[in-house]
């Protein structure tokens, strides 16, 4: 079956042809680390978490390039403004390197508790500075870019014909729809910095040919692609805000600088919102993970972001989540009893015609732009099936051939995870053994002491349901 | 009460002076991440986590700093082989930066297992190569590095006056001790490598004044703790096998370069041994730590190596695990029926006589040179008080007490964790009820159910004494 993917490059869905067989080199931006990972992360990283699953379910090796920005996106987002890590630094009282550190950690963990693999490379563009020197030397040899008396060295769009390719932008638009400061030694007002002079006090900096200072953000993902997967590489991916001006300047750095592609398909995922609304510091609906977290199991909001189309935005409101909880324990329900009517089975990779038919949807889903909405709902066809054969037909083979697709479709490739309930299975059968007690007591009519049970597991936030 | 360190430098023990106030600056040397981590890494890094907790406690701000070593640490040890990460990525076939990264993950995952907390700081060696080739510049210019014809920069020890001051040894000692292979273009064979022509294949390499190529293994840890701790900073730690030729060229690097004193402490932790010998992977008893902790909990690991002095060596064997386990389970015991009788109560700091001397006692050992061996035995004695206390006197204070000795010196500062048992109260407190149960058909002498209950639970593993 042919895997297509729609690419933001050519704006249409396009069958996915690897450069070299059964590699794939992919390259997605990761976070800025000055801040606590955010809904917005959460949705971007379990996208690109499943494609990356996907890809390597249908055989390719994937090396999966995830980037650090630990030094040059500012404020602004464009060339105004302090570097997000230093004014943290300065807010926290420690290095900006402890603050890039500890927020790259706490990335990761948010990362780990939403099941979203680690990449195949994290590299941080602090480590990179030599290379990053390099590809501006390039840029400015080929006359791409110009070096300013203050020090600083900017990318000259105008010299770049394909400027706006990917955003579709003229460069009047680029210019009407930024802010309009104009730093005082670029050409253009839309020219972008790929190197900044240190000014006094700013703490990252490095010598360079163009004196001590630090690289722009949109030059070290440049870098990094080109050092990992090569001038030209099979998928860039990133949140439909890195549009631009981010991908759109990766784009005419790289060209610019290697005379080549760089990259054959471009992927961006939709962004989030809070109950219809944009999510903003400003607009105080900012929701960080960990306080999500505190409400909704991670595995829950994996499962909730998955429900849509990575290319589809994602509300985040109560009510949506609480309905995800209560169809993904419905799920993790039927999963668990059919493990537990399965436990001293072997397995011997059973097939069955009607499971065998699920799948094939299941991957037809995920092979038309990685559809994880319409893909879920095979699992929800499994549970239903499920439950059906556990209660009436009991068919081994069909259960057996159940549980392969779960563990495949749903664990492997959409990494969803059951264990939070197989760890509290011991839990669960102690529960059993005193629910089986207190029924006995009922069945004596010993209200007294089933009664005194129920109390007990209340007390421990255990409720039971009486069975009639 | 003043801290005493034993100071590998000046061979004894001194009290520790801070350089700036509250401020420590502490670097560590981390892994080169090739491979599996093993009871070596178990030892030193455990062992260096309590000396940041017990600093932290004294009020100091520690920034600790823990290398990441992902080039330049050749086979050899000393300037001969090939690099062990590129040796590893070819074995592997992935590329070299995807080991590192591989390995680098499984370090820390490993050590979040031992409860070790993060450095402020984990710096990788490829991400300093402007800072390295700036320091070897400066020791060219000072005459005490040569470049050779081929392309590689060796550091010259005769320079150097004081080579030999830590390790204590003279330059014919350090010649006749070592491999006698010279390379061609060294001077004299004890000189060592401070960049490497990349030969063809290396897949490491940057371009320097030099050619293109890549650090050695000592110059790194001499840049990154200038970068992030200063020219003279307070304490320098690492395993004792890192004393030659590790430090001592690191001592000579910085001093020669900086002009000044490298570091105030230099701390060592001794070695393992595994049943009485010296654990290697020709002698066929290397131990992973992913193996051992199939049959030790990662704490009672932890608990083990406190056992011991860090200065002491660690002789893994069985026995002796099984003792620290079975110890360490009543501790946890102990404090577990501690925390359970106190669930309700409010603890308003309270105090206790007998408890405050059992404190200056834990504290007066960790202040001689970390003494954690002795400090663990009051940790038992603390135990033995509060089983007392449960049983007899009953006396709340000196139970809150108790607790917060626990909390403060076997967990914040001990790093040691009664979690596992926290976390399992639920089910705990399940088995209580059904326990309560049973006992009632005994009482009654309803064998039947009591045996029936017994033989449930000794399917889920739990076993249960029979109250007299």
């Amino acid at each position: 079956m042919k895997l297509v993917v729609y690419n933001t490059l050519t704006r249409q869905k396009e069958e996915f042809k690897s450069i070299n067989g059964n590699h794939v080199g992919m390259y997605v931006c990761g976070p800025t680390v000055y801040g606590y990972p955010h809904l917005g992360h959460a949705k971007s990283y379990v996208c690109f978490d499943v494609i990356y699953r996907y890809l390597s379910y249908l055989g390719y090796k994937v090396k999966y390039v995830q980037n650090i920005t630990d030094v040059g996106h500012l404020v602004g987002d464009i060339d105004e403004g302090e570097d997000k890590i230093e004014r943290q630094a300065k807010l926290e009282q420690i290095d900006p390197v402890e603050i890039a550190y500890k927020y790259e950690n706490i990335y990761f963990d948010a990362m780990a508790s939403l099941n979203v693999l680690k990449p195949s490379i994290s590299c941080r563009a602090t480590g990179h500075i030599i290379e990053i020197i390099d590809m501006i030397k390039t840029l400015i040899e080929k006359e791409y870019a110009y070096v300013t008396e203050e020090g600083n060295v900017y990318y000259d769009i105008k010299k770049f014909k394909n400027y706006g390719q990917l955003s579709n932008r003229t460069l009047d638009e680029t210019l009407s729809g930024e802010r309009i400061e104009i730093a005082s030694d670029k050409k253009s007002n839309e020219d972008f910095a790929l190197w900044k002079k240190a000014e006094n006090g700013h703490l990252m900096k490095w010598p360079s040919p163009w004196g001590l200072g630090y690289p722009g953000w949109h030059v070290e993902c440049s870098v990094m692609s080109k050092k990992y997967l090569g001038e030209t590489f099979d998928i860039h991916g990133g949140g439909m805000d890195n549009i631009f001006p981010h991908h759109e300047c990766e784009l005419a750095q790289s060209e610019a600088a290697n005379g080549k592609k760089f990259v054959n398909y471009l992927i961006h995922n939709n962004l989030v919102t809070v109950n219809g609304q944009k999510m903003g510091k400003s607009l105080g609906n900012f929701i960080t993970l960990s306080d999500l977290f505190k409400d909704f199991d991670p595995i829950v909001v994996r499962f909730f972001i998955l429900l849509n189309h990575y290319r589809k935005p994602t509300d985040f409101n109560k009510e949506s989540l609480e309905e995800a909880k209560k169809n993904y324990e419905k799920l993790t329900n039927s999963v668990n009893n059919l493990r537990s009517a399965l436990k001293n089975i072997d397995d011997e990779n059973k097939t069955d015609e009607t499971v065998d038919k699920l799948k094939e949807n299941f991957i037809t889903a995920m092979s038309d732009d990685f559809n994880t909405g319409l893909a879920v709902s095979y699992l929800f066809e499994a549970s239903r099936l499920i439950n059906k054969e556990l209660t009436e037909d009991k068919n081994i083979t069909k259960l057996l051939a159940l549980n392969n697709f779960i563990t495949e479709c749903a664990e492997n490739i959409l990494g969803l995870s059951f264990k939070t309930n197989k760890e509290n299975s011991k839990e669960q059968e102690l529960i059993e053994i005193i629910n089986n007690i207190r029924n006995k007591y009922r069945e004596e009519k010993n209200y007294e002491e089933s009664d005194k049970i129920r109390d007990e597991l209340n007390n421990l936030g255990i409720s039971l349901n009486d069975r009639k």
